[in-house]
């Protein structure tokens, strides 16, 4: 076998059978086949795409090319949420205790945030105390008790999807559905869950910019999933604006709080009861009303509170900060940015909108860039809001004046005002798959 | 200028400016870039293709990225010609002498045979004595006072396609028209000559498969010709069999001294009118008529013979061998392979009969391999031609009786007799363009 000839039959539109597939992907990980054929191939992938076989054997070599997890120890069927990523995107931290409320397992591992999205272990970490190190056993363990736990990823999980994903990303072969999909569910089949809840982002603040591109995406996870002998359902969910109002980790954790309460902005409210009834029906088989039922009832009772803050306290966080949620933040000062004219807010950059919390501190652009947790946006209106001259737009938590300046800036470009009468606010969930 | 955005445009199907293939291609030639970007850029460029400027850019780049060749010490108008490649091709070595002595100046670079095709170099060499390190100043010379001089390439021509092509072979990016015509007239353009006449075979035994993609070829190489401000005439030509009947270094040195004597076999005989009357057209500014009227002149009189005496005379090699060829030759024996039935022969697949030669070692597979001058073979049928049982159909000079029966299975495999009565002989030119 040559990777040559493999290269060839990819690019003449082909499929390739597993063999040629492991080849390519193995000699790809360890190194006996040279970068240049890789790119060459995955470029030829773009181009001609991969059939739903080629991409679950794909999806499974790089799953299998380093450490998967062993959930066996945690009793009943556990389940997974994973978001494409957003801006204010905070879900985990409400659907993670909401569901374990109602009584399903949910092993978590995240990630810290890198670009316009935010991480949800930086969130958690604004909670001092919080601890992510945790270990797999008291992890598994905890989850057994608690009923959800998250963890950073410690394993040397998919090496595999890590390098050929290295590669794509000075490529310009990131963006080809197949590619994306298996990336995202070899690390998800890696991580032991039984069944997975996929929240595809569309919009300007998303990866996916419009439904279609969406729901291709999301058809392949799903396929791949049940190749794989796991449940999954994706939904499509907007993210042509920042979700919820809060921008910025502890503002976020904030926001949780109140939505854990009761008290969360709608859209975001209503996207943890979508995505959290999946979740249950899925992972304990009930139906989608009884799931429904049961989540409304963790809030109005308040066991969902209850249940996160016992999961902030098994990770060492210090709980008194939940109960006084405010002291979380520690801000020079709050500005308040106003409108400069009558009119209604037709459109939001949202992904500018992520990079302007970066510049204001709450993000990283690399690896090395320290996180200041208190900065962050309190976003008043919303794509669709009718606004008055000199009504506050935005609460801009700030504890540096350069900072606040570029921020702002940037903030400003990201939020367009208009005469447009009225403008239709896009629906929140665009379809469900699986 | 980041390499990955002009990769993403040109994936995107966009043109290209010069700034940005400059920076991808010097950037790749000095290092700068990493190879597999460069592999990334050249998959996207098979989909995309070149846009005619692209491509000229391209040719310029590679020109100028090593020494070019000043050939402004000749007088007169130099021509050169190139042959995309074939099996039996020796049409250099009549060429040169022929329209020498009709006045055209030749100042001729050749390479060494590798693959299933002969080279020019090798084919010489089966004259003893003659020499093709020659050396720049002695070769521009010369071509002053004998019209024809010809070099094996020493100066460091072209490092720019030689990396980029070196990519391609490993990555399935060779055959792209574009890619191919500016690789090809890089190399023309920077060996110096005014005007080119382009032999571009098409067929069982030439890169290009069809008429269809080898004019395709042909356009692109006259339109870098013309952007260029050089002259040149492209000419499809037949190889679904082999030129003329001769195969084999010193059986093809044979074959030429008969053709230039006026008793070559007729299909190589007119291709070398052609060819030859374009290269006069050109390169001495005189009608198409008189051209053909000098050549076959310089045939009857014995002016093109008596020069290519003179051109292996100035070359050093041993013109009495040349006044008897058949002591060129010194085999162990000729086998004489026969028709096993009665028939036509309907198809010869010409590439597998260029690879029996090699078999037989006539040629090379690697760079080091040592070459036999004298075997080969000898084609008394060909395509169309009505057989008998027991006709012989080659004459197989050999020296290794191993080698000759690989030979012999390949050959008989690549020759395909059957019963069609009456078989089209194609037309040995398809098309002239320039």
């Amino acid at each position: 076998m040559r990777a040559y000839d493999i290269i060839l039959k990819k690019r003449n539109g082909e499929v390739l059978d597993r063999n040629e597939l492991e080849y390519m992907i193995n000699g790809c990980v360890n190194g006996t086949i040279p970068d240049y054929q890789t790119a060459a191939f995955l470029m030829a992938i773009y181009f001609r795409h991969l059939s739903s076989q080629e991409t679950y054997y794909l999806t499974e070599l790089m799953r299998y090319s380093g450490d998967t997890i062993d959930l066996s120890q945690i009793s009943g069927i556990t389940v997974d949420k994973h978001s494409t990523g957003g801006v204010g995107d905070k879900t985990t931290l409400v659907l993670g205790p909401m569901v374990a409320s109602c009584g399903a397992k949910v092993a978590k591992l995240s990630g810290r945030g890198l670009g316009h999205t935010g991480g949800t272990i930086d969130k958690l970490e604004s909670i001092p105390g919080f601890k992510t190190d945790v270990g797999m056993t008291k992890w598994i363990q905890q989850v057994n008790s608690v009923g959800f736990a998250l963890a950073g990823q410690t394993a040397n999980l998919v090496p595999g999807d890590k390098k050929i994903y290295a590669l794509r990303d000075v490529t310009a072969t990131v963006d080809e559905p197949s590619l994306i999909a298996s990336s995202i569910m070899s690390k998800k089949l890696a991580g032991g869950a039984d069944a997975f809840v996929l929240d595809v982002k569309v919009g300007s603040g998303a990866f996916m910019p419009n439904v279609t591109a969406a729901r291709e995406l999301a058809e392949i996870m799903v396929d791949i999933a049940e190749k794989a002998g796991k449940k999954a359902v994706a939904i499509l969910t907007n993210m042509d604006e920042p979700l919820g109002r809060k921008i910025g980790n502890a503002l976020e954790v904030i926001e949780a709080i109140e939505t854990l309460k009761g008290n969360g902005p709608e859209d975001f409210s209503q996207l943890c009861l979508v995505l959290g009834k999946y979740m249950l029906n899925i992972s304990l088989s009930i139906s989608l009303e009884e799931s429904e039922q049961r989540l409304k009832e963790s809030i109005s009772t308040g066991k969902a509170y209850e249940k996160f803050l016992e999961f902030v306290k098994a990770q060492s966080g210090q709980t008194e900060y939940i109960e006084n949620p405010n002291q979380l933040l520690n801000n020079k000062g709050i500005y308040e940015m106003k409108a400069e004219r009558d009119g209604y807010i037709c459109k939001m950059h949202t992904q500018n909108i992520g990079i302007a919390a970066n510049l204001l501190g709450a993000g990283r652009e690399s690896k090395e860039d320290k996180i200041d947790f208190s900065v962050g946006f309190d976003f008043l209106a919303k794509t669709g809001d009718i606004i008055k001259k000199d009504d506050t737009i935005v609460k801009v938590y700030y504890n540096d004046q350069a900072r606040l300046k570029d921020a702002i800036s940037m903030l400003k470009k990201a939020i367009i005002i208009g005469d447009k009468e009225y403008i239709e606010k896009k629906q929140l969930i665009f379809d469900i798959i699986g």
